[in-house]
């Protein structure tokens, strides 16, 4: 099976790369990044040396016929440029972008502040959170891959809305992601010296992020969901923690809950569930897992839901290659464990 | 004006050092630190060589009897077996630690696990949270300096709350330390190596600061506050980023709450509020600084409220030293600007 | 074939566990920790749950008999007392530590600080660095793996000394060193607060690792060596960097260096050589490549050669599998790629 | 007495501004930044709010020629194009760039990579080294703040060499900067993601602080000196670290060397030498401190010498304001203390 990346040399792509190099059902075709074409990928990514001789290209239509999927981690925007000649072209397709994860373009357009220009492709897109919607991720030819902070939230927060356990309205999503998060980017807003030592607060309340929780939340629990989130940025390099504080919609126990979660995820590989334990980041970094813990809190009458993901992995690059593992009949933690 | 400081070789008492070593109305005549006695300070701290020549002493009753202000900067459970004496010979005190900050024993050793063995000086302590006390620290024996995640929540929640513009009941507090807060003790859990790079919630719902907060909001806005406070540590030396949650409890604008702020905190030399601003932590590091932003969430109703303190400062050995500025007459600033 | 690790509850044990769980041809059938038995290896160390339910045992000889390798990860002087029962029971060993290291036992004691108490099996021990002992490890009983900061200098200096480029006496080693390389001990030394935003030396000259650096050097490029090392803590959790200072014995080239390493280094795996980029200790961290580069300063006649690997995998338990490999006729890269 | 800061918005012009807001004798009249030129100067560093009202300007002659002391944190290349005005103005300058170091404008041509266009200034110009040119200081028009780089090499440096105890010939400086050192701009190797958990080398033997160690040397210590500098990028904020091996020109104790150091440096208030301890680049931080250790080996025959300053104090800033300190009358330690 062959494989291509367009948009490759930033984070995301980098470490699909990382992954698919060892992944033994694959094939990396190409490597589109337009500005590193012509370069050697061990030239922009020296870790990758001996590993690889793939050499960044300039994308065209033509040279990804014959890929059997094809990912793009490109910016928001740029995916909804190339994916409608692609799906014409009956290729399947995983954008790790936010481009197809919201079906309502004029919601898309307010938090992306850009208009939609492949709306009539929303409907044909997937949304890709394998642990909820595997059977429509191994068929679909558009998968929209969730976002970090997303999957930090909704793999925590969907069993226990579903079951009514907590109330959708007012959910507290107080997140912190490492500055990786941002991406390959110059700017002095992420160099070293204004990020290390620090931590703030940024689009509180207004990040692209919320509505595509509040939207799966509805899609997968069934439930009006408004949550209120606050993304941070720590001094990391990767990783997200995301504390969740949800009031109880009826009276629960943390037994009953971490039966939930056990009925939920017993057969999930790569969700992990400790109702007595905090999870840390350093526990999955550089690996595809999601780990979860939770505890009641009588005196408001909420349950604290903590939850911890690489952001580079179970955030993006580990999720998509998830994906194409169910998309494509591989066991489902082929070159992820 | 003399001073001394029982205690003084963890993190707070070497930060009380420094601080009062460039106060112009001070000199530091005993410090004390049973496990360090007989070292000199600089051995300890080689940061201060060349700017004292004080030697860690053992306490005794008789070395402080002549001294203005005694400090105390202990573990909890050990102020209260030395504040009695000092009370009774006259003197007068900060105490840096959790003893006599909750008026209440039994809550006291729910959360401390101790018995209060002073509970007879506990109606004698004044709260030293000096933009809520000014009046009463200056006259006050015996000062209760508050705790450091507790000045991160109480000076940006205390007006909203006190205006009724913030439900009190069931507030989330997300708050993140810097590693310091742990204080100066071996131990693997605050090694490099297990604190780097991750981040870990801890004492959910349960953390000694939950009542002091719940407490003072009572005690100085009038309400029968419950909050839902998870302290993180995450890797940074020092600083608290806490970020509030509230329900709104009457309809409010952000221009309304920023003028319930200024209306507060005009002549607070040390809180800056800044609505349009998100604080970070390296902008109050090294200062007794206290940033405040917030902005309100209509989809959610609720206000959400950032605030961001040095733990070592504003959190205890600044503030400590701005409430000794109270208690004799000093410029509230002298020796913090 | 079957492995077992004595002092697996370390940071090296840890990451032996964590290779050997993905090698292929290997099954984990003990794992020895003292301070740790009975307790489940992801009780310890999280990141391993859902990939192992080894528990760490006590260790004793009958528990080993029937182990193919048996990996020692225990403090200096600690492997020395159980190694000896090991050989006799005619089994092969790899030891992670400095016990086997030194063929001189006044040597060791010296550095050490304490007597060597199974000298007899000093002869026998052979020195695990893969790509200059490659043929005595194959048949190895015993292995002494080398240590972390030794293989970040030999690996660059070896060649150049061995073909006479560079003057072997005193050559100058300054290495840094993440704080993972100081172990999993509770140390107000090695805390976050203490290492964090901050550099320091250490044992400059008298560090442990200088006479293996020396002794090594004499073995495999048979000069009498004499080298000025210098340890220092940087705050990161992994990896060493050393920069190398030699005086050129006879005029050279850039080119003629990098013909030296190309043909000293072309058929090894994990080295890689490139005179015109200067290594960064973050290209090689999580694997068990060696990245070196170098420039030669005519102004002062020396060659600059800087070298990074990951001190706990090519300096460690990595470099630890890649013996094993060798020994037991895996692919040299099995497992570690 | 008031001055101007020209180029104030860089970091070095940050902490120029924060240091003089405290010092008791100064009073800042203008700040000079063209790119941010009608900001205030807490809009772009939040951390100066309430201490300060200045606003960021445009930069002319006519607004400085009131000021007793004129500031300049301009990029090298740049200072040269204003300091002939200000000097033909009569007027003092404090130059914290690299255009006036070097009194041999081929010399700076080759490692600054341009012309000097102002070459005549050049002998007009004093080495602001306090501790070896505080006459000459004294009663400049134009004085030329050494590097950061330079400073920690030189002040360890220069009592060895000009009595001889250091081979001038070859010495290695190996230092280790962190990332505040590369300014405030946006970059891709600047960014947190890529300087993080990581080390790397850069410009080894063509640093441009090499000529100016050299002939600094030559100047106050009379010597033919040629140095193997190679600077290194931490995954730290502010501090410098370096550590010098030197050969002995003639044998030497420790002893020897400790009087020397105190014979030079005793009525020195910044320099503290300390010949048991290793220096932590923590000890110094925020200050104007510069830290010495070292220790002799004897298997080399060479001194290992430790040195370590904040890059942005007694790196710039502060040995800036102590240069103005003595070039004003003040006491040397005023604002610095």
């Amino acid at each position: 099976m062959t494989i291509s990346i367009i948009g490759a040399s930033g984070y995301s792509g980098a470490e699909l790369i990382r992954i698919l190099l060892r992944h033994p059902g694959v094939k990396i075709d190409n490597v589109f990044a337009n500005s590193a074409a012509g370069k050697r990928v061990d030239e922009v990514y020296p870790a990758l040396r001996h590993r690889t001789d793939l050499v960044f290209d300039e994308y065209a239509l033509e040279k990804v016929r014959s890929s059997d999927i094809i990912f793009i981690a490109l910016p928001s925007g740029e995916a909804m440029k190339i994916v409608p000649e692609l799906i014409d072209a009956k290729l399947r397709v995983i954008d790790l972008g936010g481009d197809f994860r919201l079906q309502d373009p004029a919601l898309y357009q307010h938090y992306y502040k850009h208009v939609h220009t492949a709306a009539q492709y929303l409907p044909g897109a997937v949304y890709g959170l394998p642990e909820w919607n595997r059977t429509a991720i191994a068929s679909a030819q558009l998968v929209a891959n969730p976002g970090c902070y997303v999957t930090s939230a909704l793999l925590p927060l969907l069993p226990l809305v579903k079951e009514g356990v907590v109330d959708p309205r007012g959910i507290v999503i107080s997140s912190l992601s490492g500055i990786s998060g941002a991406g390959r980017q110059s700017s002095i807003d992420y160099s070293f010296t204004e990020t290390n030592e620090t931590v703030r607060a940024y689009k509180a309340g207004v990040h692209q992020h919320t509505p595509e929780i509040e939207t799966v939340l509805r899609t997968f629990a069934g439930a009006d969901a408004t949550v209120a989130f606050v993304p941070h940025l720590v001094p990391i390099t990767r990783g997200i923690h995301s504390s969740m504080y949800g009031r109880l919609a009826k009276p629960a126990t943390a037994s009953a809950i971490g039966d939930i979660y056990e009925s939920c995820y017993h057969d999930a590989p790569f969700v992990r569930v400790d109702g007595a334990r905090y999870p840390e980041i350093k526990h999955v970094q550089d690996t595809n897992y999601c780990d979860i813990g939770f505890t009641l809190h009588n005196a408001t009458d909420q349950v604290m839901i903590f939850c911890v993901i690489d952001n580079l992995i179970k955030g993006a690059a580990g999720q998509a290659v998830q994906n194409m593992n169910i998309m494509c009949g591989f066991t489902e933690t082929e070159g992820l464990a």
